[in-house]
C-alpha cells in the first residue's frame, strides 16, 4: 500500500441530512456524533491497514532471521563505514550497517534513526511517500530497541541546517531498513548517557535539568557497552596508533622488536611487589618488567631491542599510577659513547610519536575531546634537556629546597613541570644527571662525579 | 717505535779482529759465534723492547679503562656496521665494533682477527708496517680472549679471493684496535661451535675430524650466548618481521591492535590447562588465549580487530606444539555476510607475510640456512581454498578412509598436505566447512546442513 494515500472511508455525508425535520442544533449534534465517529473508524482503518494488510513495500523492512545470516551467500554488496560519510555522497545510494542508536518518531509518518558506527553517527530519515516508505516501515522502525543492529539502505542528503545530534554532517533518507541482531528492550548503559561529559551534566544540573550519570562501576560491570561510546572508540585507536607509531620509528632506527618470558623464576625488578604461582610444581613469578632479559637480549648482541606487552606488579597502592597489569612500552639500546645517544631516540621518539597523533588522530582525539576536555600538549621541535642541579635550581629560586642528591617527591615534579612550561614554553622535557643513589644498581656513575649518575627520566605534564 | 727498524745492536766488528796472530779457523769460529751472540742479543732486544720499551703506536691500541667508557665526551666519531661492510666502501676508512670472535696469529708479525657484530663476520688484518701496526699491536690483538668486544679501525681493502671464514667479502687493514670489554679467557660456549650445522658435524665425522656439538641444554643454559649465533640473530629479527608485517597488512585492513587482560577471574579455552595465581586473596588464571575478550571487543564495536602478547597454557605434553608461555598472533572480526571474509583476509595476509619475508628478510634467511637448511616455501598467489569434505575426498582416493563429521588426526593432516602438495603444488592451503561436533561451542553451523559448520583452518606443510 502506499501509506501517503490510505483507504481512509469519507465522512458519511447522507448522516447529516437525514431527517430535514430536525431542529438545526440537534442536526448540528448528530453530524459532529457521525464526523467524529467517522474520524475514528477512519484512525482504525489505517491502524488495522498499517498492522494486518499486505504491505508491498514489506520487504524492504523487517527482521532478519538467524538463518539468512549464516553465510548464506556472497553476494557483493558494498557497506559504507558511518565515519566516511560526507558530503562528497550527496545523491548517492548507501548501505550502513550499525547500532540503532536512537530513534525518535515524530508522527505515525516520520521518524529519525541515528545509526552508531565504531563512534561515527548518521541520522536516518524516514519519511512516507509512496513506493518508497510505508507507515510499516516507519512503525517497525520506531519499534527498534535501542542498540540493535540494523542495515540502512538509503540515499544521501545534505540538510540546511548543521545536525546537532550526530557526528556526520549529512542525512541517509531511508529506502530499506533491517534489524539483523535486536537488542534487549532495556540495557543497563544507554550510550548517549555513558557518552556524556561531566561538564555537561553540571551545566544541565544548574539549568534544572537532571540528565543521567553513569558511574565508574556500571561502566566496567558493563564494559561491552561503555567500549561504544565515541571517546572510548577513540581511546582504544589513539593506543593502537602509539604502539604503531612507537614500533615503526624504532624499526627505522635499528631496533628489533622482541618477547620476553611473563612465567619466570624470580622477581625481577627491586622496587615491586610480585605475583606469585605454581609452575608445575615450582614456584614461578610474573614479570615485574622486561628489564632483566631486555638486557640479555644486548648482552646477546641485539644493539637495540623494544618490546610491547604485559607487566604485573602485585601493587597494593589504589592510585591511578599502581596497576596490578599494564601493557608497558620497553626500549633497551647499547650506548657507543654517551648516554645522550639514548636521551637522542628519546626525543625524536616523543616528538614523531606527538606529531603523529596530532596528524592521523584528528577525529579519535576530537571524539575523546568532547567527553574528556583536553588542551594539546605543548611540546618544543627539539626536547629541553634539563640536568638534575638545573632542575634543583630551578626549584630553589622558586624557593624550594631540594636535597641536590636525593630525589624530587610528587610535589615537586608537579612544581617543577611548571616552573618549566613557564621558562620554556613545554610540557614535555628530560630531566638527567640523576644523583646516583636513587636510581636502580645496574646505572652507570658519572665519570667526574660519581655521587651523580647517567641516567635521565622523561616528564610529560609534570609527571615522569 | 717503528717495529720495522727496531734498535738492533751492530754486530761487535772489533771481536773479530782482535788478536791477528791467531788462526784463521778460531779467527772464523769465534766470528761465528759473535754473530750468534749478536743475534740473540738483537732478537732479545726485540722482544724486550715489544714488551718494554715505549712503544710510539702505543695509543693506537689496548685496553679502555672503564672511565673512558662513562659518557665521558660526544666524539660524533661513526661506527660502521659490519653487516654494511661491502665493496663500494674499498679504499675508506672505517671504526667498527663487535666482538672479537677468532684470533689467528699467523707470525710475530701479522694475524687475522674475526670481528662479529649482529651476526655479520669481517675478517680484520694486522700487519706490522713502520708507523701503522706494531709488533705490539699484534701482540695485544693475538692475546684478546674470544667474544671480547673491541673497536677496529682500519681501511677496507677487497681481497684477491673470496673470504671463507667471515661474512663480508672485504677484509680491514686495521691502524687501531682497542679492547672495551675483556671477555673471561673460557666461555661455556664457542660461537663458532654454537652457528655449525648438524650437516657440518656428521660431515666432518665422516672425514674422520671431530667437531663440536653444543647440545640443546648448553644452549639454554648459556642462552645469551647462543643468542650470538647468526642463525639465532636472524630468527628473532624474522620473528620482528613477522609481526611487524601481521600488524602493518591488518592495520590497513582497518583492524585495531588491542591488549587484553591476561589476570582473569576465569579460564579462556576449555581445551587446555590453565595456570592460578592468587590475585590479593581471590583465585586468578592465566589468560589461555584472548578469544572471549577479542570477541567482547567485537561486541564492543571495533569491528576488526587484533593482539599480538602471551598466552599462558599449563600443558603437561612435551611436544614442540605444547608450550606453557608462546607469543599468540590473534585476529578477530566482523562478519558482514559470509566467513569467506575471513578467509579472504588469512588468504592475503599470508600470501603478504610470505612475499615480504622473501623481500625483507633475504640476509637473515640466508644465515638461519647455513645453519638449519630449508627449502623454500612453495605458495600460491591465491590461496587454495579445500573443503572439509574435498579433503576427505581426496584421502579416499589416496585409500584413507576419514570419518566425514569426524576430526583430522596428525598423520591424515600430513598425509592431506602431501596430496595437496601433488595435486595443486602448494604448501599453504585453508581447509573449510568443518564439521560442526569438533569446532568450539562459539561456531555458526551452516544454514543448510547443521551438521557441518562455517569454521576453517590453515595449513603450513600440513599442519595447521
Amino acid at each position: 500500500m502506499s501509506s501517503d494515500a490510505p483507504n481512509q472511508p469519507k465522512p458519511e455525508e447522507d448522516g447529516v441530512n437525514v431527517d430535514a425535520t430536525q431542529s438545526k442544533k440537534a442536526a448540528k449534534k448528530e453530524a459532529a456524533k457521525q464526523q467524529k465517529r467517522a474520524a475514528a473508524a477512519a484512525a482504525a482503518a489505517v491502524t488495522a491497514i498499517s498492522l494486518d494488510a499486505p504491505d508491498p513495500l514489506a520487504a524492504h523492512y523487517g527482521d532478519i532471521p538467524l538463518e539468512d545470516l549464516q553465510s548464506k551467500s556472497v553476494t557483493g554488496r558494498e557497506w559504507t563505514e558511518v565515519g566516511s560519510l560526507a558530503e562528497g555522497l550527496e545523491g548517492r545510494t548507501v548501505l550502513v550497517r550499525g547500532r540503532a542508536q536512537t530513534v525518535r518518531a515524530v508522527s505515525k509518518k516520520m521518524a529519525f534513526l541515528i545509526v552508531r558506527e565504531k563512534g561515527f553517527t548518521v541520522q536516518c530519515v524516514l519519511s512516507v511517500s509512496p513506493d518508497v516508505v510505508s507507515l510499516g516501515m516507519v512503525k517497525f522502525t520506531t519499534g527498534l530497541s535501542r542498540e540493535s543492529y540494523v542495515d540502512v539502505e538509503g540515499t544521501v542528503s545534505v540538510p540546511h541546517s548543521p545536525i546537532k545530534g550526530a557526528s556526520q554532517q549529512v542525512e541517509i533518507q531511508v529506502r530499506k531498513v533491517y534489524c539483523i541482531s535486536k537488542a534487549v528492550p532495556t540495557l543497563p548503559i544507554n550510550i548517549e548517557d555513558a557518552a556524556r561529559s561531566e561538564l555537561e551534566i553540571d551545566k544541565a544540573l544548574q539549568a534544572g535539568e537532571q540528565l543521567v550519570r553513569v558511574n565508574q562501576d556500571t561502566r566496567l560491570n558493563f564494559r561491552v557497552l561503555d567500549l561504544r561510546t565515541p571517546s572510548n572508540q577513540g581511546i582504544f585507536r589513539v593506543q593502537c596508533q602509539v604502539e604503531n607509531i612507537f614500533r615503526q620509528f624504532l624499526l627505522s632506527e635499528g631496533f628489533v622488536g622482541i618477547h620476553t618470558p611473563k612465567l619466570i623464576a624470580g622477581s625481577s625488578e627491586g622496587g615491586s611487589a610480585v605475583f606469585r604461582l605454581d609452575y608445575k610444581g615450582q614456584p614461578a613469578c610474573l614479570a615485574q618488567s622486561p628489564q632483566l632479559h631486555k638486557q640479555m637480549a644486548i648482552c646477546g648482541d641485539f644493539g637495540r631491542v623494544f618490546e610491547v606487552g604485559p607487566v604485573f606488579r602485585a601493587e597494593d597502592s589504589f592510585t591511578h599510577r599502581h596497576l596490578c597489569e599494564f601493557t608497558g612500552l620497553d626500549v633497551e639500546m647499547e650506548i657507543k659513547e654517551h648516554y645522550s645517544e639514548v636521551m637522542d631516540i628519546v626525543d625524536r621518539l616523543f616528538v614523531a610519536l606527538f606529531d603523529s597523533l596530532n596528524e592521523r588522530c584528528q577525529k579519535e582525539l576530537e571524539a575523546i575531546g568532547k567527553q574528556y576536555p583536553f588542551e594539546p600538549l605543548k611540546y618544543l621541535r627539539k626536547t629541553l634537556r634539563l640536568t638534575f642541579q638545573e632542575g634543583v635550581q630551578l626549584l630553589k629560586e622558586a624557593g624550594i629546597e631540594i636535597d641536590p642528591l636525593g630525589d624530587l617527591n610528587t610535589e615537586s615534579e608537579r612544581k617543577l613541570g611548571q616552573l618549566v612550561l613557564e621558562k620554556y614554553g613545554t610540557e614535555f622535557y628530560i630531566l638527567h644527571h640523576y644523583p646516583l643513589a636513587v636510581r636502580p644498581f645496574y646505572t652507570m656513575p658519572c665519570s667526574d662525579d660519581p655521587t651523580y649518575s647517567n641516567s635521565f627520566d622523561i616528564f610529560i605534564r609534570g609527571k615522569p
